[in-house]
């Protein structure tokens, strides 16, 4: 493909992958694991071949391949300090959503930047999930953020939290609003107050909170009123529960983050 | 459900239809097709239920149900003038898109307000349609359109084109761009200009590219570029091709249009 311009392409076009402290020393990168195994398997890589490695630093380091195989060894040829994180922090409360609809929020979230994502059930959440369900999911999304951050150049691996109950949301953003975050509620609700509207001196750090398909009961609002969080509107058209979310993200990176 | 605030529900909770001109006659309506279908076998409204009806000019009925099954008959009980559509005329280029992509491409797209999608193959396009594939496809992302239109709350229906070759695209631009429109190329190799340092003073219309997986060829973007296309950034991080369209459409509807 050469004479292409891939579409979006950050950095470089090489594959890459997050690393511990404990895999570089002294300019070697170990690799085990499923990352091996994709590097050896799946991309079919040979001694020679360059990687990224992103280590706990945000440093971005390429790498030579040496060994291949289960166990995989390189070595750094070069450290390129280049953040490609968004300025501002930014959280994601998304309500539960049906299907592989939660698969996508999350992926999408993590290429609009985000920093953590805290999936939530409430009164009217559609979708119940017995504990060992959860656990599954948890782990099913938190593969998929990974893979997203890598595939989309992220420097830091997204935090995807355990699913909370809406009591939890609460204490939350209790902390986080005490912490001086900015918390919005985008809520259909709201007619007057857009995001252009809201009152907020350039903040550091802002989360959202986007129902579930069934919505916030009144009483959920009142209580997410009450700890901080301001209403806003996202437009004048029904936005489905996953859409929601990502237009948040997309507004809030262009007003305060890397987007614009 | 009482009590609760359904998210991002527009004007009603009411089941939205959009009608031709000759379908609404001294405050009659008659519905037939896929919508009486709809009305009468899936939905199960009942004689006395209402529904929304949107004419092509974008007047908003509440009509109540009087004769249900094959032919749907109704009467007109309020009208309302309440267009939902942005004053801003946005168009997406989309460049085609693997499997099911597109599908959630040109729902999210007519949620953000899209008024027109015009899909295309350029060199590097994955996707190989034969003719009688594409008139398939148009046909399903027109269904898909109809159908996300009438759940959000839009009270114009969105024009899906026809695929189109590279050079209709360009062909269309030349019109776009005669006509006072403002064209957007969203282009990783843009470094500097995103959208906050586009200088166009509030345009009325706005269209915006975007490749396909394998994003445009450099002798595509000086084409682009030539017939008047501004290259900008969305951002450091690589966005998917199904996710560039929509955070897109969601900056400038926040920018230029009605997600302020």
């Amino acid at each position: 493909m050469s004479g292409s311009v891939t579409f979006f392409k950050g950095v470089s076009n090489l594959a890459r992958f997050f690393v511990q402290a404990n895999q570089i020393k002294n300019g070697t990168v170990v690799i085990v694991g499923d990352d091996a195994h994709h590097i050896t398997r799946v991309l079919r890589l040979q001694p020679g071949s360059l990687v990224e490695c992103v280590d706990q630093d945000e440093q971005v380091h390429q790498v030579e391949l040496q060994e291949l195989g289960t166990v995989v060894v390189g070595s750094v040829q070069q450290t390129l300090g280049l953040s490609q994180e968004s300025p501002l922090h930014l959280t994601l409360f998304q309500g539960l959503a049906k299907g592989d609809k939660m698969d996508l929020v999350i992926q999408k979230a993590v290429e609009l930047g985000v920093h953590e994502i805290i999936p939530f059930t409430s009164r009217y959440t559609v979708v119940k999930l017995t504990e060992k369900q959860a656990t599954t999911r948890h782990e099913r999304w938190e593969r998929i953020a990974h893979e997203a951050a890598k595939q989309c150049g992220r420097t830091r691996l997204p935090v995807i939290h355990q699913l909370h109950s809406f009591a939890q949301v609460l204490t939350s953003i209790q902390t986080r609003r005490s912490g001086g975050e900015l918390v919005l509620l985008a809520y259909e609700g709201e007619k007057h107050q857009g995001l252009k509207q809201v009152d907020a001196h350039h903040p550091t750090a802002v989360s959202v909170l986007i129902g579930p398909e069934g919505g916030f009961s009144s009483e959920e609002v009142a209580d997410l009123a009450q700890v901080g969080a301001h209403t806003c509107s996202l437009g004048p058209r029904i936005l489905r529960t996953e859409t929601a979310g990502l237009v948040a993200l997309s507004l809030l990176g262009y007003k305060w983050g890397d987007l614009g």
